[in-house]
Formats: C-alpha cells, structure tokens, sequence
C-alpha cells in the first residue's frame, strides 16, 4: 500500500514523524514523503532538515495521505498545486488523513466540507471557518474514508488507529509494542481542559513566538547547502 | 542553552524527533542535529531523510547532548568518533540523555559503567554487556546529570521531563500543552508487561525484519541525490 507523507517548509516534524514511525512499520506499506518538489525543507522549530523524496506530480495515486500541520499551515492551505494535488488523490484515496492542522489544509481544498473533524486547539477557528464541524474534545475524528487528529503528538495515536483499521488489531499492538508506546507524561497538561490557566496563556504565547520565528527563518525551495547556512546562522 | 541531538544513518527518526519537538520550544533553546559530517542520513524504514548540519567537531561543549537509537545502534557504538565525541562533551554537560537504544551508545563510551539506565527492551541484553545496569520497567532512569529513556516513543516523556528540570513546571506544561500530548492509544500494548505472546512475538518478528532491510539499505555519507535515488528505488 502506497503512503504518502505531504511535506512542505515550516511543517511541524512530529505530525509527520509520529505516524512514520508507525505505518512504516505495517508489512508492505511503502512509504513516501511528497512535496511540490524534491530536497530538503526545513521543519518547525528552524534546526531540522527533513527531505522530500517524490513530487506531487510522480505520486498521482496514493492508498493513503497524511497532511501535517504547522505554523506554516496558512502558506500551504493557499498553495494551488498541493490543494489542486489533494482533490484529485482523495478521489481514489483509501484513507485521507490529517494531524494537527493539517486539517485546515484538507478543508481548504473542500475535502472536510460539513464534515467532522479535529485539529490542534489553536486551529479551531480556522478549521470551523473553512467549512468543516470542530470536534475539539475529540483525539482522532473519522467520518468515512477522512480521519484527523489533534494537535502534533495525536500522529501516533492515528497511526495504531489506521494500522489497526487497515491490518488489525494484532499488528496494531505489535507496532505499539515495538515503539514502546507506553505513555507516562510527567504532567497531565496536555489538553486545553487540564491545563491551567496559566499554562493556557504560556502555551499561546510559545504559540505565537514560534510562529513569529518562522516567517523570517523559512525560505521553502532552497538549495540543500544553503538551507543548511540559513540553520546555522539564523539568517 | 545549546541542545546537540546526535544523528547517524539508520536512526530510528521518532527518537529524535520526539525530544526536539518539545526542546526546540524552550525560550532560549539552540538545537542543532549533529554527525560526523553534515549533510543528509537516511532514517530507519528507509524513507526519511534527515539533515545533519553541524559535525561533531564543530561541537565541542553542548549544554545538553541527547543519543538517539535505531537498528544501527550497532553501528553507531562501535564508531570510535562519535564514542570519543560522547566521552569529550559529557565531561562539560549539564544534562547527557539517551532514548531507545540510544542508552547503548552511552554505555559503549562508557558513560554508564555501574549505572542504572533504561533504554528499548530488546536492547536490555546490550546494555548490561556494556556494563549498565538495567532497568527495564522504567520508562525514565536518571543517575547523576545522566538520564536515559525507554524505547522510541519514551523520548517525548524524557524531553518533557527534562524541560521540568531546565525551566520549570509551568514551562513544561504549557509546551505539552502545545504539543497537545494528552496520549490516547487505541490499544494498551506498549510495554513488554502488557502486551499478550502473540504480540510479543509479532513485534520481535517486525523488529529483526527492519533489522535486516535496514542492512541493505542504510548508506552512510552518501549524497542527497543518491540518497533520494536509494529511497526511491530501494537499492
């Protein structure tokens, strides 16, 4: 089966990196990460070079898409070519899938029009007014063929969920066993219900900070040896 | 504070990724990927690119250092640089951590001689040959300014751990907030004391196929686009 991992500059590496870790290990499952072209992007946080290895273009019929989210969201969810990409594969799609808000970007190109679905908190509003119904206490929301997650850490979870879906629940748990995901958080502040308000306000302001910071740190389509100045100097 | 995360072909992505998605978002937080040479490195499932942009030379004194594993962990305990590197910057850290496999690395440069530690459960045997003491029901081990993790998906809990220690509660919170790490697992399978013999077996079974692929493919130091050729077509 044909996964294909949507990269773009400025994605958030987790939402991307968690289901990875998880539908790569499916027997069979032939992962790809595509993107309006090939090369190295820079993730979210401004230090980690991730690699497109497939355009758009040479991926037209995946089984499976996952879109990741970021602070770089709102440059992706205008791109014409990824949105014109995502209509025309979600027709033949076993599965669409979305983390973090990267649903913002499947409802900007129509695919979660009246539909439930789930983001990162802070996309919300963003995901309500492209159309779609915000399930926000929701963890991983699916109605048909369309499952999204929240915010970056719920990839792993919708990875075993669609492992569990797609090869059942035996090789489901053997992938969980495998990347030994046993969570034991030191905290229990991971949802806009059980953090204080204090960590509410704090967890914005990083919010807002990071998404300040990429503006200026992510130039997309440069070359690899300049990507890799652009880290190592900031600028 | 200057945060080096260790990279080598073949690492197992999600034990990197997972502590710099929560590191890289403490106010004053200087992450860089490291290796013996910059450039990109292939990840374990072999469809990951993942840049290094500085070398190890060019970091003698990181504040915090933090060994990733992978099924090259072999490879990467017997590579006299990066066990001269980890026993160079380890005199000056404040914090040295492990995830996964990673903790076998540490012990080959002899950072853990006679110290508790954790690290994946198929690699227990390891540790303890390389003169740890193992501690395989504990997620997060610390002994000193040393702590390791257990498999993969432990680096997330370790990175908020450690942020706890660095920053503070409140920081530590509002950045799992962010990340929105409020686990929900469809299945409970993640620990060796949870999951049923068939799983068990199953997930042995996945972990020596990834082995074995992973010899075939894995090219350290090669170039990005013989990277991106290998990663398409698998050889």
């Amino acid at each position: 089966m044909q996964i294909a991992i949507l990269l773009y500059a400025g994605v958030t590496a987790l939402d991307a990196v968690g289901p990875y870790e998880v539908l790569s290990r499916m027997p069979g499952a032939d992962v790809r990460f595509v993107g309006t072209e090939t090369g190295p992007l820079l993730a979210d946080g401004g230090a980690l070079l991730l690699g497109v290895t497939h355009t758009l273009a040479e991926t037209p019929a995946p089984d499976l898409v996952l879109v990741p989210g970021g602070p770089t969201t709102p440059t992706a969810m205008v791109d014409k070519e990824i949105l014109a990409w995502l209509r025309s594969v979600h027709e033949g799609t076993t599965w669409t899938a979305s983390v973090c808000s990267g649903a913002v970007i499947l409802a900007a190109a129509g695919i979660l029009k009246g539909r439930p679905a789930t983001t990162h908190w802070a996309a919300m509003g963003p995901l309500r007014l492209m159309g779609a119904i915000p399930r926000p206490d929701e963890r991983i929301v699916r109605t048909g063929k369309i499952v999204t997650a929240a915010g970056v850490s719920a990839g792993i979870d919708l990875g075993l969920w669609l492992v569990g879906e797609i090869a059942g629940r035996e090789l489901a748990e053997a992938i969980q066993l495998t990347i030994e995901y046993d969570p034991q958080p030191p905290y229990d502040a991971g949802h806009m219900s059980k953090a204080s308000e204090p960590v509410r306000k704090r967890a914005k302001q990083l919010l807002d900070e990071r998404t300040d910071f990429k503006q200026t740190l992510v130039k997309p389509r440069i070359a690899w040896n300049r990507l890799i100045d652009l880290v190592r100097t900031g600028k």
